[in-house]
């Protein structure tokens, strides 16, 4: 036995004793946590050492299978979901309660590129003065693992879980989730919840733990101009039209220089902010000057500033250019007309936007401005998601972060990115709250992805205390 | 000996009994390279199979030694000029006649990319059917190797050339010739000829044989937008700029759908084609539905035709995007807000534009236009150039065309390509006159580059009877 074993044990016969007299006490597993930090660190590591990028299905399998192993010695009754994509791995400890607390998270990462801008590598996991570098750590490994380590620890010092859990796990929230849909629909009774603990989050500039509400919607496209059949000698650029002169035009139609989404009709379903969604602005921080120097640019769009900058990052949708490529990009100089051109838009949806009717609207903008010879591809599309902000869950987590972070949350009625929260909650209303591990500077989505070891360990508490002190005050309305 | 050695012998003891009487015959040396017709395409294979990509530097001083070695064997004085690029080899053999005609080409190819559209290995030179394929068949070896293969079986054939032949072969063609001004400036006694056989050509798709007596220049930049730092979530797209944005809003502005040059300035000095320029268009065949086809294209630019599209291809400048290039654009879903954009662009320049005034215009276009943010870099440029259509080297190729041909050739005025013929001959006026042994779809700068076997064969017997012709006419007027 280590000595912080030993300690650990010591402390534990205290708390036992204590038990008796004054009930279950949360503090008792925090201790747990602390003693056995290392293991759950190096549970982080074996996840995050393993690749499991779904865009372009790289080690998925071996990642499903890692997850479904921790459900199960978790005790979790597991399974694995097959889709037409990667599968879900969906797990639930019933422990014969009434209340049930669901944590959604996804298994798959985004891609490594590009690459040469990691300084460590993507897939295996660094710890340098305090912070954890790996490709998923922040989005979202860490979070999922600090739910799955709650659970753990919880059952490991008082044997039951004062409610039943959940786990719905998916491998293609980075592809749009194209196949949690129709799990919805397959499954209705897996997704009955009193709530759902929702992907990730993570702290503002100042350290205060930012707690989600709502998400953006996303409808993903691919646009593609074609040319002659193959490319050629750019001597022909006189009288055979240029695929990407073409792509660039239609794209220019798209949005004007003031961010103005130009698409007919884009803005029209719109639910525009109400009295309180703008006063939750006022709470949230956003370090203007820090931020620019972080990212190295002199101003934001517009050049706004303020609760107007904040409106336009939480309330307002984006048309947003992922890449676009054609023809030749090497160096030197290569003559070449391209014979072909191609563009990856992702636009953020806000309440109430659907992806079906943007991926329309945008077909009729293109035709109605000369452009029907470019061609749109439908990846992936998800409705934006409001939960109730005065629902039980919500009011727990929020109250319980103090507890943990000795300060309070800044709540984000909508936050800026996207995740699939329709699809699981929007048939029966569930409601969903969003929180995780991350910091500010964690670089999701880019080079050198990373969260703090502590934060990691923080985020296993505050999951500990919601399902504790949830437990206590849920009056279940679940039927059977 | 071998049975066609054999042959080639006994018809040049005949030969050699027939020069008593009435002179040399130019038929003899035909004999000589369809006897060794094997040697020849061995030695275009050699050189095909040696990559020189000018732009990746690939196999570069291989190339250029193995030009030299082959000078050499040709007994040319031979020098390797060394430049701040890659070197210009030199070759004169000086047969002590005040007749001088030179021969321009380059050792350099395009980059073989895109590399899975090539159906055999672009160097691993192979004949199918006739035609032989390889990166830099067409452009320039196979053209470079007949003049060369022209000069060695004259030499064998008669021991001694009719005048003097001077050779320039660069190894930077394809990067826009960066270090032949120099070259010229430097070395004015190697320019001094009395014309020059001009890089390459082809046929066109009836089998004339098409005669180049003018080229486009070039202007050669790229453009970059940047943006923040490093690549973001997508959802930061509300509030920060995206430098692929930037860039199409640029791009937009230079060009309009119906390709006008939107750059200010940007035709004011360009000389408008003459009467007689016009009248060269008449012979020319541009065979729009069959090029259509070949290209699988359903019109061409503004729906030209006739008279007007030659017109457009030939005589007027170009604005074309090479590549382009930002963010991911892998499969699947990535959402990123990329961190910087880059274009390619060429403008193809007529006469009497400059590379050096596009540039400024197009800086000052950006500018006026609120893209001061838009960085743009000179990559290369070169003059465009006309030969004086009534210079006797013009004549003398003109004239002997159909006697190898059996159909008169396609004069084009001016080319739709660059080639740095104004480097050399600008200064001095020298003519210059471009044909080879290309074909109508020998995919030069493309996959699949080719040329047919038989059209290489006759490229070396018009060479050796325009020098052999040359000779006979040309009262020179050089000064030592």
């Amino acid at each position: 036995m280590s000595e912080k074993e030993f300690l650990y044990q010591t402390r534990l016969k205290i708390f036992r004793e204590a038990d008796k007299k004054e009930g279950k006490k949360v503090e008792k597993v925090f201790s747990y946590i602390e003693c056995h930090r290392d293991e759950y660190i190096k549970l982080l590591k074996d996840f995050c050492n393993q690749p499991s990028v779904s865009a372009e299905n790289i080690g998925m399998e071996e990642m499903a299978a890692l997850v479904k192993k921790t459900l199960v010695s978790l005790g979790a009754e597991t399974e694995q979901i097959e889709t037409f994509g990667y599968p879900i791995i969906y797990g639930e400890i019933n422990q014969g309660k009434e209340r049930v607390l669901t944590f959604y998270n996804h298994y798959d990462v985004q891609p490594v590129d590009p690459l040469d801008q990691w300084k460590t590598d993507p897939f295996e996991s660094t710890i340098i003065d305090g912070k954890f570098f790996a490709r998923g750590c922040a989005d979202n490994k860490g979070s999922m693992l600090s739910r799955i380590c709650a659970v753990d620890a919880y059952q490991k010092v008082y044997g039951k879980l004062p409610l039943n859990i959940k786990f719905i796990i998916e491998g293609e929230e980075e592809v749009g989730s194209p196949h949690l849909k129709k799990f919805s629909e397959k499954y209705p009774k897996k997704l009955r919840t009193n709530g759902i603990i929702w992907e990730g989050g993570s702290k503002n500039i100042n350290g205060s733990l930012q707690i989600g509400l709502g998400v953006k919607g996303l409808c993903y496209v691919e646009l593609y101009a074609r040319g002659a059949n193959d490319d050629l000698h750019s001597s022909n650029a006189a009288i055979i039209e240029n695929p990407a002169w073409r792509l660039i035009w239609a794209l220019s139609t798209l949005k004007n220089e003031k961010d103005e989404i130009l698409i007919d009709g884009f803005y029209d379903t719109i639910k525009q902010p109400t009295q309180e969604d703008m006063e939750y602005l006022e709470n949230i921080i956003y370090e203007e000057e820090v931020m620019k120097k972080s990212m190295g640019i002199k101003s934001f769009i517009n050049n706004l500033t303020s609760v107007e900058l904040k409106k336009k990052l939480l309330y307002e949708p984006t048309c947003n250019i992922c890449g676009i490529n054609s023809g030749y990009i090497g160096k030197g100089e290569k003559t070449v007309l391209p014979s072909s051109a191609k563009a990856k838009i992702d636009f953020r949806l806000v309440y109430n936007q659907k992806p079906d009717d943007i991926f329309s609207l945008l077909r009729k903008h293109l035709d109605n401005h000369g452009f029907s010879d470019i061609e749109i591809v439908y990846i992936s599309g998800v409705n934006p998601y409001l939960t109730d902000s005065n629902s039980l869950i919500a009011k727990i987590v929020i109250k319980n972060v103090e507890r943990i972070y000795k300060m309070p949350p800044v709540i984000y009625r909508n936050i800026a990115a996207t995740s699939p929260m329709s699809v699981l909650c929007e048939s029966t209303n569930i409601p969903a709250v969003l929180y995780g591990v991350n910091n500010d500077e964690s670089n999701i989505h880019a080079p050198n992805e990373n969260i703090y070891v502590k934060d990691y360990l923080n985020g296993i508490k505050l999951t500990t205390t919601v399902f504790h002190e949830f437990a206590k005050y849920c009056n279940s309305t679940l039927s059977n």
